[in-house]
């Protein structure tokens, strides 16, 4: 998926909204494990149910999914192949979604290949995130993909970012704005987005100024206290420029068996608030 | 695993060697490929069967095996599979030896924690490598597991280190010696080490004076170019302090049946070669 295909579904729908996939097997409905014995399949298989019942009721109000590698990898293999089940049901059904891995990764260059084998080929994400800590190295690999993408890391929205992140490197900017500058010469906005926290709208607003074409993925609307209004205040551009997410205050605001139905009308509460900065 | 069994297991093998099962299921002696299909088995169990090889034979010379999880993830769920039987199989076989994931992770503290079950819960691993990008948020979920360690990225021996990790921050220091002091702060000698490339001495021996007790593990030998006498002379501490991995060099070192006995071979190299510097 290019630039002006993802801007063009942003416009279709209304919305800039990325609905987290951070499934936590914990925390299902219960009723979905039971189902699950009940057919004789594993408990793990209650994972991807969940996720195509909120897949189903929130695909109308959201651009992009963003499937959090960590909450498959807990399961083991069982959790993986759940991963991959939903995957391929986003692409399989709604082909125009923007399907984000939020998985974080960062090696050297024969590993990263494997990384990108593992997101591009075996499964079918059109994104990656990937942490900068090593440099391009790390990055090389995934842009060889055409239509494929890659989120770098820059400012994050937990607590401790401000522990290397916000440092001033060579005396002259901040750690992100040294990775930002970085990925300039690694690509081009065609195929690096950044992340960048909604917890801080006032340095969002200056990253935007360094990297004024690119896409952020803002993480930390919703749970962690960011708003969609100081968000797009901040981090707008003329083609949008911003996918914005929101995990557990969707996917887990209800455990009832009601819960696609109350994540479908959370999600469309804020495609709402994005519509209004849209025109 | 503690600091003191480590050391004492160093001892007793002469051998602070590390075995990087990075196992490329493309480089694996295809003889055993045949065999997993006319067992009935799927493609991706040689994997397991290559790895359990390897292990049997070279156990003896090292004291830790590394698993690259990147190498499992291009296979899919059938490779994660196999990371599962290979983690298991290490441990009830051979439970002296120190395990580590390779798996570069870094994400906020309920991601981590999740990334945390997988790698110590769910798998039986002693340590995971981790990116310190996100700050002490990323570790502090492993650092709860007793006994268990984690490894952070601090100076990597890849050719694009040098656009982060050695920029100065603050005016003061490389951000990889800021790395290093800031994990001072996040836990202890006991369950934190740093992964300092092989391929630049100088500076190991400059972070050995910014750690002195401090475990590093030394990726670059052999196929990045890295000597074991270059790493012991620069790195070592009175209690050893090093874990200096193989990967390429070992477990590609022959694509005939005999693979398993080459690697050990090679392995039995390179821990004469540090039997020498354990006095």
């Amino acid at each position: 998926m290019d630039y002006a295909q993802l801007y063009s579904q942003i416009k279709l729908k209304g919305s800039f909204l990325c609905v987290g996939l951070d499934t936590d097997i914990a925390k299902l409905p219960p009723h979905l494990i039971s189902q699950a014995l009940q057919k004789g399949e594993s408990k793990e298989s209650a994972i991807f149910e969940f996720n195509r019942a909120i897949i189903d009721s929130t695909a109308k109000y959201t651009v992009s999914y963003k499937l959090n590698t960590a909450f498959y990898e807990a399961s083991g293999w069982q959790g993986i192949l759940q991963l991959e089940r939903t995957a391929q049901y986003i692409k399989e059904n709604y082909p125009e979604i923007f399907l984000i891995a939020d998985a974080k990764r960062g090696d050297i260059g024969n590993t990263a290949a494997e990384y990108a084998k593992a997101f591009f080929e075996k499964m079918p994400f059109d994104a990656v995130t990937l942490s900068p800590y090593m440099g391009g190295d790390a990055v090389a690999p995934f842009l060889k993909y055409e239509g494929k993408w890659v989120i770098i890391l820059a400012l994050t929205s937990n607590a401790t970012a401000e522990e290397f992140e916000t440092l001033k490197v060579d005396g002259q900017m901040p750690l992100y704005e040294a990775v930002i500058r970085k990925a300039d010469e690694w690509g081009g906005g065609q195929n690096i987005m950044f992340v960048v926290g909604a917890t801080r709208p006032e340095q969002l607003a200056q990253i935007r100024r360094i990297a004024p074409q690119s896409f952020f993925l803002v993480p930390g609307v919703g749970a962690q206290g960011g708003k969609v209004e100081d968000v797009a205040k901040a981090g707008m551009n003329s083609q949008c420029g911003l996918l914005v997410n929101s995990s557990r205050g969707i996917i887990y605001a209800d455990s009832t068996e009601r819960f696609a139905e109350v994540a479908a009308e959370k999600a469309a509460e804020l495609a709402a608030q994005m519509r209004l900065f849209l025109g």
